[in-house]
């Protein structure tokens, strides 16, 4: 396949005026001659840049996300991009870290360089997204605008983490969330209280940790931890925190305290003991996400609507057994 | 601050007409008098576009990584973005896949975008990369071209770890290694090879497990596995998988068998057994790199050379004891 440098070199131009031609810029009648020749003797296929100039579309989607480290994110990343790929379409990722700041300029970024479209899953910046007026999709945590947004049921998981540790035999139980409530930790947590009271419990202690060095703290916490039967920690990240802790301060898991997470990432089921979690189908969510910002690209006007996708209960060693 | 949203409102234009004004695309003269006017009345701070187009700086870099679910590649991330934010500079992150037609379209599109260089860690395209004239720093695994190379010292990495596991009893030894044979994953095993002959003990047996599934293929090598005293693999997510397999066996890591990571990703410390890994300085390989970077962008020419950073042995639960 030919490059812009073939086209260049044929040219005798440089690369930088080639790259000129294709974006607009300045560019001499003689060169201009001289590179439509070249292009049209190498069957030089217009790459992103010559797409970009004939029908504004560059076939490359912006995904951001709140961090890259919480491996969640870096497995829906994948899902998108398998989508994405399948469509045509390339997947820049951009790692908000939290900061709204850092999220605008992405935005900015991404629409001055005639990206298609928009995933984001840090429920940040809505208002910024709607007067950028690129097509937009919120996976996960929710934007609060008109956006499409595509989550998994995270109302029903907190539900049925929280059957499932009382029908193992656990009645006094801890909810461990992050400072920063979204959208999704809050649906869990509220699933799971909820339960508990339908159930006639007392409603369950709620710890508090530190998201950003994940969840590193909780490692301190194993005394107090202890004194639950039943942890349902918000992702698993945190989830094997706790057991890191329970196990410092001497306590066993499954044996002394159950622990349950959220989101089957990777490490879930390699963990010892593995953890039981609620899977998300991070890769329907990819690809639902996928589709509607690729439908909103083709031009079509999508209702302010969010998709729900049903989660499991994984099973594993952190819930055997009975306490 | 000002956005193109308020520009296109006070110069009573539509944002695209704002957008292609900055990207160099016909605007009516009329459009273009407004725009004017209402750049300088909001005070409208050059974005990305504009900086693009008067200094040729878009204050972007990509970053090309061969896989986001690998953690050490997004804590490489993190560290690249912590080195550029601070310099005022953006990075989007390329997820490759081990694809190299992937790879060589995000060269295009980074090249199209104007971004202003690249760091890659995928050893693959350093042909495509040199022609492209875009600057360019590899980082973890060799390119074979000119561009200024960072690694960390993966040679004695392998040294160290014959020398502890030789010092904790082990005297037969095996390697774990990928099928595609990176720079890093070689040096490693040479380093462990070399220094187990120098030491009078026979060549360590070699393991080559499926990367593309996180090794899930090693959980069946169990037995085979506990046949050596000492396994060094070569990342951590194959250390994790060859414990599990050990462990599912029916052999107990480390009283019969000793194991050893490398990349101390930020799982080795929490996994149990905590994992005995060289640790890569990880921050510091994505601060040299970005530095080497923009030391080009600003128009540096540097030397076709290897930074090496040094690495260091971290002892952990996987090698307690001694067999």
């Amino acid at each position: 396949m030919a490059t812009m440098y073939d086209v260049a070199k044929k040219a005798g131009v440089s690369v930088a005026t080639v790259s000129r031609y294709f974006n607009g810029g300045y560019v001499s009648p003689a060169a201009r001659e001289a590179i439509d020749t070249a292009v049209t003797a190498l069957a030089y296929r217009p790459n992103h840049i010559a797409r970009t100039l004939t029908n504004k579309s560059s076939k490359v989607i912006g995904l951001v996300v709140p961090s890259v480290t919480n491996p969640f994110f870096p497995e829906l990343a994948r899902a998108v991009e398998g989508e994405a790929s399948r469509r045509g379409y390339q997947v820049v990722l951009c790692n908000a870290e939290g900061s709204v700041e850092k999220e605008q300029s992405f935005i900015d970024t991404l629409t001055a360089s005639f990206a298609d479209g928009i995933i984001t899953s840090t429920g940040n910046c809505g208002e910024y997204y709607e007067r950028n007026g690129i097509p937009v999709v919120s996976v996960d945590r929710e934007l609060g605008t008109g956006a499409p947004h595509v989550t998994s049921d995270n109302y029903s998981g907190g539900r049925i983490v929280c059957d499932h540790l009382v029908e193992k035999g656990c009645t006094n139980l801890a909810f461990i969330g992050a400072p920063q409530e979204s959208t999704s930790q809050k649906h869990r947590r509220e699933g799971f209280f909820d339960e508990a009271l339908r159930l006639g419990l007392s409603t369950p202690a709620l710890f508090i940790a530190d998201d950003t060095d994940e969840y590193q703290a909780l490692y301190q916490e194993g005394q107090r931890l202890s004194n639950y039967q039943g942890i349902f920690a918000w992702n698993d990240f945190a989830a094997i925190q706790a057991i890191r802790a329970l196990h410092q301060a001497g306590f066993a898991v499954p044996n002394h305290s159950m622990v349950v997470g959220f989101d089957d990432i990777h490490i879930a089921k390699l963990y010892t003991p593995s953890l039981s979690t609620v899977a998300q189908p991070i890769y329907e969510m990819g690809r639902a996400a996928t589709e509607l910002l690729l439908r909103q690209i083709d031009g079509e006007k999508l209702e302010s609507v969010t998709y729900l996708l049903s989660v499991s209960l994984m099973v594993r060693e952190t819930t055997k057994g009975g306490v």
